[in-house]
């Protein structure tokens, strides 16, 4: 057996998990998009997302272990430590407006919170797809659209994050405001770490093509 | 005189200021528990804290300029930063809650406040005893252990957070919310940072065992 | 042509890029501190300062592409990114305050903005002055200087922010406070951004010289 057929397997490793791992946290947006959408069953729901939360942890977990018995990797060990760490964050922000969703009773979510959530399906599903094409930087230019992609989406978020929060403060129930500002916050939040996952991208193809 | 005999004492010299932060930090924590469980004097008990990050700082000062000094570090030169970095951030977290604790002129600390400065008591004195191990690499599965105890404590106070601040909007007084709220955030913010410790300290012997 | 020759321009070119870069941060310092003095044409200002992010933006975008394209570093590429990445910082939280001013329909800034917006001025133009004197390690000394004064400015960027808001806890509009409160927060985060940016100066002469 050659060197190349040896390191193959270790190289698909890699990316067979952080194709997992971006498969969960797409999937954690649809449940909380789902949840947005349909404000019924709320524990059930936000039970869901933190199932789908700790799967990515698992996978994340899976991924540094890896890292650390692993000589070689198909692109610099930085470069999936940050790209792992930054799904994570991404999940974890997912997981903590679903939380509060939950635990603050509020009636119903407002517009501007199902905007962000499909703000966040969107941009979660373009990165999961350009996780998916790192393996062949022949995928470069499309790895690059799909950055600039996720840049525009996270411009949109925050539009949508200081447009309802600069209405919100014209409403009267001062503790609804505190809740709704901090929700719209840590959703705006995740379309955030889905930039930073973006850049990731954009800083591996920008090394390796 | 050997290179070995050289090369020891520099050695020692990371390690004893490692040890000495994470004493300082451990210190900090008992001190901010203090305040929180008999909250008299609290300017006097605020200034000790003070006086604790700065001895906190003036260490991460020396470690940092030694660095700069030093070719030979006994483990890499960034994971030595990033646990000075990351053990400044749970003092000045916990200088930050009681600075607030002090100008805010609450009538007195909540369960809840109490409760996240236990925490982090129990937090940063494991995390005091996985610093001093990390001199021997026998250690490293005390020092993962302790790294995964310090994992569940940030998620004990990320419970107590979240439940302490759905009850704190069924309350009347919104000023009062907003201090306590800022307050129970910077508490869990604080257990937070003690697990992006226990992280540095994991990655640490992963990588040296 | 010999390699020094060769080498000399590319070197200039980072150099002066990270130049421009400082001073287009410290030209939204100035804007922003306008802005907050003369409370008039809100809409236009922060506009202004809207173009000027934009123009900090695309200059970092240009160092970051001519980093990916260069063999040679005339400091660590890992430098050139962390310094570019925290004046980016700085100027986005000046946009970000600058943003909520006009969009929270604030009646007038108040006095400790109106300060933080002067503390501004002076850590970002202090902080333009070192930038350009990395060129040169003779200058060592005094951009260790600077790096202490812009440490000293984000302290009392902290103070001012502390003792405002316990102030403004003392006020009867709710709303206001929160909008309040979150305006002098962000001029305060820009303080500690412009920390971060003489923290890595600091690196960068303490390695180089």
């Amino acid at each position: 057996m050659g060197l190349k057929e040896w390191i193959v397997p270790q190289e698909r490793q890699f990316f067979d998990l952080l194709d997992k791992d971006a498969g969960i946290v797409a999937e954690g947006a649809v449940a909380l998009r789902a949840l947005l959408r349909d404000f019924r069953n709320v524990a059930e729901k936000r039970k869901a997302i933190k199932d789908i939360e700790h799967r990515g942890d698992d996978t994340v977990h899976t991924i540094f272990e890896e890292l650390n018995k692993s000589f070689i990797t198909p692109i610099d060990r930085e470069d999936i430590m940050a790209l792992a760490t930054s799904l994570d964050n991404v999940l974890d922000m997912i997981d903590a407006a679903a939380n509060r969703l939950y635990l603050y009773e509020i009636a119903r979510p407002s517009e501007a919170m199902v905007d962000l959530g499909e703000v966040l399906v969107e941009a979660t599903s373009a990165l999961r797809k350009a996780v998916a094409m790192i393996r062949d930087m022949k995928n470069a230019d499309e790895v690059e659209a799909i950055a600039v992609e996720v840049n525009r989406l996270e411009n949109v978020g925050d539009d949508l994050l200081n447009v309802s929060v600069a209405a919100l403060f014209k409403e009267k129930d001062v503790v609804h405001i505190l809740k709704a500002k901090e929700i719209l916050e840590q959703l705006e939040q995740a379309t955030d770490y889905c930039e930073d996952v973006a850049n990731v991208l954009s800083d591996i193809v920008a090394k390796n093509r």
